[in-house]
């Protein structure tokens, strides 16, 4: 399915960063869908080339090429697969949060119709399935059986996530156990993939699953933190998406935590105007400052990061191998801590 | 997954019918999905339970049960992942047709919201998936290109069928060639995927994938054809159900490739009171009768369930196998020929 030479790690055994960010861009430039019916492929390559960090195949990669150092269609596909379930869950959730924005462009469901955004989707799925089929026969059985569980579970906190929307309470806990399934288990996933396909042993893959883990724990605070503190030319979307969407983030939840009065009703309030909505933002803003939660959300998204490290440094690999993990992470959450 | 004692065909090498009846009655009785969270697994169970006719594991296990003689995961696991499968495209076919009604029962949509009938439509193809996936690993890559190959195709159709909506003109040859997509492709994976796993030849697997094409493009002929003529209490749904929906079926297609004048315009008539209703039926019906589709329906029907018999009992097996294809045929649309 992927027009992609063979390439080739050329210094030592690890495959350098740069390898992989070329393989990566031919990977997403080249990758091909079906023709027709067009009505069906087009949202999927319009998906793929409004792009996004490409974080999952990167990890993948990043991962297998510290135990392997062959580039193939057997690693670059199934990688490439990880990166297509991921924008099918976008174009599904899109569909059900009523999101007209991703990545600054309109929505497929927005651009096309409901049910091209449903029937893209599905196609999308399955053409996931395609990908990760083309993983080495000997680690085949393994290589479906991680990632169906990993993406069962990715529908699982969608569910959560929705279901929140309906409850002004949501502990902590419930909400990490949430963008676990939603966020953290598929990086976990691509993390522990390309250890598996580059045959790595099993407790080195089992390290390298819990480093994907936190660091998609990390990342999805940060996401949340941004969303309110960052910088929008580095973020890429406006400031204050979630608390104009009514959006219970970690930084409500830890507000809600500690006390900060008022701060549902304040996120639940309606806001039309610009003038409405930078007031909305303001007063939201106003209150996670008057209990110190972005202070809490630095701290917990560097606690995250070094947990993440921690763990996937405990695999059987050298030096080389915890620099990778290292700065992956740093590329990852670092402007953040 | 399925809590199922392995099974063993009784009557010298090939699996009895009853031995498959019973199998499958207990693989679809003791099915399991996930528990939690309920909101994304109880339309799964749900969707099980309302039934259908089990007609692609049925087949799947019939072929295998010609090559081989013993039962279990390895075969009836994928072969229920075949059920899933078409129960999740039902769902999201349902929502897309807004259709209220599915085997005499609220669909998903309508019975839970759209958003839960999209959620655990993904779901349910994941859990398909997973079940394919428990092909004996010899088989596994082969298993699942088949599998995909075909699951995309199911979805190639059913957007062809929703771009045949916009259109008041579809020749004869694009309608087979969707329904061959929509109905025909799913019966005859089911039909290679049972010889496949039974270890026979690429031949042979190649016939029964013939078979079950030709026959799933019987079935459907077959299935417009009853909408229209069959007996509502055999049928299971009202009569008239493709007329009321203005859905352009083999009956219409074909009576307005034999010049049937008004025949669009008839279909295409609002009714609401159950008067207008009937009346709408009786006129569309009477259009089909003045050229004669229905007998030229029955006669596609023999033909097509002809041809199938013909390709599948080219394969290698002896008289027992040749019979247990006819006999399926026969359950499936002998009742209209």
């Amino acid at each position: 399915m992927l027009k992609i030479a063979y390439l080739y790690g050329k210094f030592g055994t690890m495959i350098p960063e740069s390898t992989i960010s070329e393989a990566l861009g031919s990977l997403f430039t080249n990758i091909e869908f079906q023709k027709e019916p067009a009505g069906l492929y087009d949202p999927l390559r319009y998906m793929i080339e409004i792009g996004g960090k490409r974080i999952r195949p990167r990890l993948c990669l990043t991962t297998y090429g510290i135990f392997a150092d062959q580039l193939g269609p057997h690693i670059l596909e199934p990688a490439a697969g990880l990166e297509v379930f991921h924008t099918f869950t976008l174009i599904h959730d899109d569909i059900m949060d009523r999101s007209p924005l991703r990545r600054g462009h309109d929505t497929v469901w927005k651009r096309w119709d409901e049910d091209t955004a449903i029937l893209s989707g599905d196609v999308m799925c399955i053409d996931a399935y395609k990908r990760i089929a083309q993983a080495p026969a000997a680690v085949l059985p393994e290589a479906l059986k991680l990632f169906s569980k990993t993406a069962s579970e990715v529908c699982d906190g969608q569910q959560m996530d929705m279901d929140f929307e309906r409850r002004d309470n949501v502990p902590m806990k419930e909400y990490m156990t949430m963008i676990g399934l939603k966020t953290g288990v598929l990086i976990a996933c691509a993390a522990q993939m390309g250890a598996l396909i580059a045959g790595a042993d099993k407790w080195s893959q089992d390290c390298l699953y819990q480093y994907g883990y936190y660091l998609g724990l990390a990342f999805q605070v940060a996401d949340d933190y941004l969303d309110a503190y960052g910088d929008e030319k580095v973020f890429g979307k406006p400031i204050g998406g979630d608390i104009l969407n009514c959006k219970k983030s970690w930084l409500t939840i830890r507000a809600q935590e500690k006390g900060a009065e008022g701060i549902i009703e304040a996120l639940n309030a309606p806001a039309d105007t610009p003038e409405e909505k930078a007031a909305k933002i303001a007063r939201v803003k106003a209150l996670y400052d008057s209990v110190g939660v972005a202070d809490d959300a630095r701290k917990a998204i560097g606690d995250l990061s070094t947990r993440a490290i921690f763990k996937g440094t405990d695999a059987r690999m050298g030096a080389d191998g915890h620099e990778a993990l290292r700065a992956f992470a740093n590329s990852l959450v670092g402007r953040t801590v």
